[in-house]
């Protein structure tokens, strides 16, 4: 889909850094003027839906620097190069929270900020948790805990904002559409 | 919440663009280890989820220089300095597509990209759909195309990646969710 494509007339790449570039764009409008575009490039990055067996969601409480506090997420990381998004995920599961799953069930990705990067997230359902021993740690500079809470735990920590990001909020509406879609299922069998 | 913080030890703001800034902070870890955060500071945005009274959802197709495709969102837009977010987000549903409303709910803000920036999305739900004559047009450098589709189409659109972004992936979600706790309801009455 390329409508009302925006040509670009000239990039200057302002950062490169460890994990963001910045790049400002001077583009070529449909009705034939300039405007500028700052873009953010990413490396993209996975998010993974966990719930274990006593069906409480798997959950890291991380401090964001970005906004100066810490919030209640679901187990996330950023692609490395060349690596596949269902390699991150499991990657990223074990680091974080110390399981590891049967199954990687990839439910969707989206572009989380289309007005100025390119960060797409892979979102992933892990199926089959289970504890693995001597799971790998996080990364040196990463501080993460683990919780596990219920689905209405969750949905008060989305109302009191303890969860707060895009990613978790979605991740909890679809397990809550997922189990009305169950308990439906279930109503017309008995 | 305020748990694993991490103390800003210098902080350089490399850009500070006509939307974005761009700062790199170095700061100090729990294990008293230091590390670099590169941070994007965006001054927060609304989206509006908007039923007509045919029940189909309002969306907008834009090109998305970010990631060089055009894709179909809900209607959107930056906060100006001092704005309220009920405010712009009346005012971008108007100049994107032509609607007004009645009442605008919020339904909870989330972060984009807590992992570099500090992007907040504020979600309304838009109740009383009227078409404005004579309604106030986009922005000079701003081409959007209105289209009003129906659940079941914007769900089709999720499949094949015409909708492709975080709000309107939840904004999708949460009308499916809505839609099937009002039938369980009416069923209930019936």
């Amino acid at each position: 889909m390329k409508k009302f494509e925006e040509k670009t007339v000239n990039k200057d790449v302002l950062y490169e850094g460890k994990i963001i570039t910045l790049q400002v764009e001077e583009v070529e409008l449909p009705n034939g003027k300039t405007s500028k575009r700052e873009i953010i490039k990413h490396p993209g990055a996975v998010c993974v839906i966990a719930v274990n067996g006593e069906g409480k969601l798997i959950m890291v409480e991380q401090y964001r620097k970005a906004f100066e506090r810490s919030i209640l997420e679901i187990p996330a990381g950023k692609l490395e190069p060349g690596e596949e998004p269902i390699i991150t995920a499991a990657r990223e599961l074990e680091e974080e929270t110390g399981y590891g799953c049967d199954r990687l069930v990839h439910l969707q990705s989206f572009y989380t900020s289309p007005g100025f990067a390119d960060e797409l997230v892979h979102v992933f359902e892990a199926k089959g948790l289970y504890k693995i021993e001597n799971a790998k740690g996080a990364d040196e500079d990463e501080f993460v805990e683990l919780h596990e809470i219920t689905l209405e735990e969750a949905e008060e920590c989305v109302a009191d904002q303890r969860i707060f990001d895009a990613k978790t909020a979605y991740a909890v509406q679809y397990l809550r559409l997922q189990r009305i879609l169950r308990e439906q299922a279930e109503s017309k069998l008995n």
